[in-house]
């Protein structure tokens, strides 16, 4: 059973987040909120998000797990204003999740979760943990993607710095520790990634917001950062692409 | 023989409004102002509109029939500030008509209308008459685009509503008797639309306008609404789907 | 060697300027500024450049002649503001150009000059001397891309007219000679150009600045006007089209 009433803006930072990896990803609606879980396709990223009651207008939920096609909820929240207040409904045993706003009321089939995976979270334990301002990781992503399809992240005694190179081009863009909001690192460390899942995950964040970045070399890389007033928490987590040598 | 001169944002909205039905049309320049009435080639759509000669800065013209490539005045209009004067000049026996704006002149050929129907407008006598704001219209239009190609339209004891549907997924629009300009409904009616023709006439209103909607069960539709400050009149009507059992 | 600061949005002038014409050009820093050359592929369009030293914020250079992909400049600039800083800096021997806004560097490589032609420049005497605002030739552009691929520019006693047909569609703009900023002509001329490559060099123009074009029948054309507070000289030359009888 699901009965809860919500600010649009927050429900369409929720669908962005998620759209990041996967299309369609099972909500599981619980007492005390929110939670989500999913991996891409290619098992190269994975996204782990909460949104706690208190971020709800009303809510009252009970054990609902719901397969949804996210496009389905993005093209519905086109319909309103980011301050508009959406409702979603469900009741069990009912093949059709409902919401509203406005004047208008959509119903949308509930996807069988029978193949939506439940990924198990890795605990890692990564040596370099640093805080920075979202649009910091934006400017070198931006950069990046002029440059090649690869983006190596490094962290040593100068500061943050994410480096492209293809051939005889390639940019850096460099954050010393000054501009940093907090750094911890016992050593340097240097790794590879994807850049188009790194762009994706990037795009997501509001840029003045401050981004945790967790890295260890050759390790997975952890962005963690909250939304909705701190009652909505993400992780995301993307493997490294081993250099070539 | 035509000499008239129009504020280019009026001689925009002629042009939209006929754009949404057909490509080429005639213009019907007579005395007291400009008629045109067009079919779509397919024989689903018309639309009927005059322009009063008030409508006009200045305006002198007998019989003048005028066959126009619509995107040739659309194309000039861009060239164009909505608060210019346009003028419009065309002398009998010509194969031109003189556009003049700025300090640009721009001449188009006239089009043999020998080939363009002069469709007669059916009376009909629908049995709903409702008032609503262009907005909600739109908001219909909007919410229906992501569900189907149709759309089914109906008036009953609650108001108003614009509904489609496809496989599971489904959107309605629900516009109560309060939230409506005026309903004069003898019974209760539904009536389905090919979507895209339905979306392109609710294109051209104005969100703000009233625009009087007349239904009849498996009648067409009938759309009017005014524009120039009450000088230029439109008139849509569009045939129903049958709606498979 | 070369060592020199400048605003992001001047260097963005250039490099607009240039691309109207070539991909890749010679940048040539002598001591006392920058200057460029360049003839577009089929030899039909050339540019000619300057920009003294004042119009940086430091400068140092000589005898440094870096052959260049303008889309990576351009690339480059994106990830600025118009009013930062921008440094550009090339060591003798280097095969790479370094660049660095805000917290990014990105270098890229030389290109081989030896292919790139260094356009002599011919003298023209032309009889026709117009200075007119960059938005009226803009309006002139925009007005015959509706009508066809060419554009016939003429001046004569009552002042700058940019005319074009194709069928019986025809479009003018006349500027009279009170709504020029200067004019000095010692007859009637009228050629014709291909609009194309018009339309590119007149996109490159600030649209309140005053162009100076100099022309004569059947002879190329010549725009002029200044960029970077007056430090910046850019020249065009547009060879004309030969009008079928």
């Amino acid at each position: 059973m699901l009965k809860a009433e919500i600010k649009a803006e927050i429900l369409r930072d929720v669908v962005e987040i998620i759209q990041t990896i996967v299309d369609e990803v099972k909500f599981n609606f619980e007492e005390d909120g929110l939670s989500l879980k999913a991996v891409d396709p290619a098992h190269v990223a994975m996204v782990e998000l909460s949104l706690k009651k208190e971020a709800f207008i009303n809510y009252e939920a009970k054990d609902t797990e719901l397969g949804i096609a996210l496009n389905k909820i993005d093209q519905f929240l086109k319909l309103s204003s980011p301050s508009d207040n959406v409702t979603l409904e469900h009741v069990d045993d009912e093949n059709r999740l409902v919401l509203k706003v406005n004047n208008i009321t959509q119903k949308m089939p509930i996807l069988d979760t029978a193949g939506m995976t439940d990924p198990s979270v890795p605990q890692l334990d990564l040596p370099i943990n640093v805080k920075i301002l979202g649009k910091h990781l934006q400017t070198g992503v931006k950069a990046s993607q002029n440059i090649a399809d690869h983006i190596a992240i490094s962290v040593n005694k100068e500061g943050f710095e994410m480096f492209s190179e293809e051939d005889e081009d390639s940019v850096k863009l460099s954050i010393s520790k000054e501009e940093l909001e907090e750094i911890a690192a016992s050593e340097d460390v240097r790794s590879l990634f994807a850049l188009d899942y790194f762009s994706n995950m990037i795009k997501s964040v509001d840029s003045n917001k401050v981004v945790t970045v967790e890295l260890g070399k050759d390790y997975p890389i952890k962005l963690q950062f909250d939304f909705a007033d701190g009652n909505g928490q993400v992780m995301f987590l993307l493997a490294p692409r081993i250099e070539s040598a």
